[in-house]
């Protein structure tokens, strides 16, 4: 475990920190990342990942709130020893090493992420076939499409344990997954894809509570 | 089919494609642009109309982020060959043909929109008597103003030849249609009339949402 | 009737339509005042009144988009000759000839205002007993305030002939009336506090509503 | 009792009231400090507290805007002698002298505040097990948090009464209360954090009121 040293990875066009910021800072705003609630990461060339670090505000965030830790959770770089990996950096580590293609992982709170994943108590929440679904990489004329639910737990590991044995056995056909009580998680092939997918599927989460405020399903 | 050349019309002033990418980064906004989602049309005086590629992100177009196509479709303009016209094209192609005097069409993907969509199995949505509904150009004491619905198919072209047949033999009252689950898609004699029609049909839209939400109808 | 003459009061200290324009803008992003809806004025030492020009968008205005007019109704002033006066006009007239003291007279049209107005039958809307009644001058424990309501009428001159009626022989126990289906109006003896009655009044709606929403009340 | 003198604490980075207005500002946006509703202080060495003045508008206060007070109530610095001192300043006092680590106290006014004060008739509202729980201090597995709710008085010192006495025998599980259709109020040992504070619980008051209309609990 190294303190502070100069990134290799540190111009604007290829540092990944300052994208993750900027989607910090639009989810921030969206209520989706309410004081220092959530978490974004981006996978590097060598495997590691720079991940936000602990109790920051999302709204503002700097190059210096970043963590750069390898898959197995070693601390690689920070700007001081006092900056801490966000805790829920093991569902991190889970998401690479199960989707290697996955190069941006985001871990957003929204209401209604919370609310959604009260809608069903099994194990998966069907979603409803918007035209929207689409955009989560889903072509079909009317798309039966679920998201995976885990249980939280204060054990943040016991989270990424569960997480990583269910998706060992069955892959979820969207690129998401859903905390009791805990936000949404995405991963994608790109960190443009990844900000997509969050705004698609909270979109989808919006319009299933509204849709059941309203009565219709 | 052309590869890019620069437009006959591209000043500020006369080219549509500033105007509709400051439309869509509003209606990105107000979040019934989420993700790459909804497209946005202007007719030129040649009947030709320039409408958003296909994938963009619509907080942010830029003038190359267009086509120009002809009523039956045909690519006359683009910045580069990999910019395909959005897949909806044709249904901006029935638009035009139908109604000759539409100089702009718009189509966003509100959640309100998708709602709103399920509260008729029929082939019309009635809208409440607003007072905003004059907005529509419906000058009456207590408006009973309908708004057609289309099923949603994966084949866009079905969409597209099912609005046409329908409004073949009836007009529509208002200039606005809705494809379940698929947003709705307004038309105008200007620039600045579709985008207050959107604002108009949506508010409408957002009513009835929190009414049938309260109970009161 | 005269056209377009320099105002006499066209410094931006003593000018009312910059705070008009300002406060038209406000309204607009809170989707009070959305597409060309509503309007708005401000009473001149004289007895004449600025108010809003019809069909002109509220998150734009200029200083040419108002017209000056007589209590009667007389037009004083204005840009040019094809700018005409809020169709609403007349109802300005009937609440600066009721209540002398009134300096400003804002219309808008939330969605919860229009909501509202339908949860009664009755003439008067009674307000929940919120802390923020206060905002509105009634000072008591548990304060049962009620906003007198009006129908709607195709014929303006009809809903400003019972405003009239109503409030000759009862005042109304806030400077705020409903039109069903068509949004909120107040008056106040300043333009800072007809804007703050706005927002206080909109507030109390929106908790009304989404009360109603939750099966509170 | 004082008239205005320079203050001795009138630095950008020590003068708390640069980051009150700032707090304000923000809240006012987020339609939680409507109109001029709602109050902030903070807490200096020598124990008096910057307090917002009454009756300004929360979205645009200057250093002006803000009085000095002691303890005990007595002023101790203002711009001039028609600067008021909030009418709930005694809220204020009340908590800075239960909680000696109280460096700020932040009074604000949301809907969803004022419909949860309505959930339930007892003294005390239990919160859901919500993940953002834990942001507020709470590190349990399902916590079982309450806020407190006191009855809203239209003499304030008689709701400062209850809390002192209240509190006195038994402290609260959060740094947070509730006063009935009168807003949230929280402390903190900073105003970073009496902020955050503000920001999760209005997220987890949302959560509420949208679960509640959503029939989910």
């Amino acid at each position: 475990m190294l303190n502070y040293q100069p990134s290799v990875t540190n111009s604007k066009t290829t540092d990944p920190r300052f994208e993750l910021s900027d989607a910090a800072r639009y989810f921030y705003r969206q209520d989706w990342m309410v004081g220092t609630a959530g978490n974004l990461s981006a996978r590097l060339p060598d495997d590691s990942f720079w991940i936000t670090a602990s109790g920051k505000a999302k709204g503002e965030l700097s190059t210096s709130d970043f963590v750069r830790v390898t898959l197995t959770g070693e601390i690689l770089e920070r700007a001081s020893a006092n900056i801490k990996p966000s805790a829920e950096t093991i569902i991190h580590q889970v998401i690479y090493s199960l989707f290697p293609a996955a190069q941006a992982c985001y871990h957003v709170h929204s209401i209604e992420a919370n609310l959604v994943s009260h809608f069903t108590e099994k194990l998966n929440l069907l979603l409803p076939p918007l035209e929207m679904v689409k955009g989560l990489g889903v072509w079909e004329e009317n798309p039966q499409v679920a998201i995976p639910i885990f249980e939280n737990h204060l054990e943040v590991p016991q989270i990424a344990a569960e997480i990583s044995d269910r998706f060992s056995t069955q892959l979820p056909q969207v690129p998401a997954l859903l905390i009791r009580n805990h936000g949404v998680t995405v991963w994608a092939d790109s960190l443009t894809s990844a900000r997509n997918y969050v705004e698609l599927i909270e979109y989808i989460f919006r319009y299933m509570v509204a849709a059941r405020q309203a009565g219709i399903f």
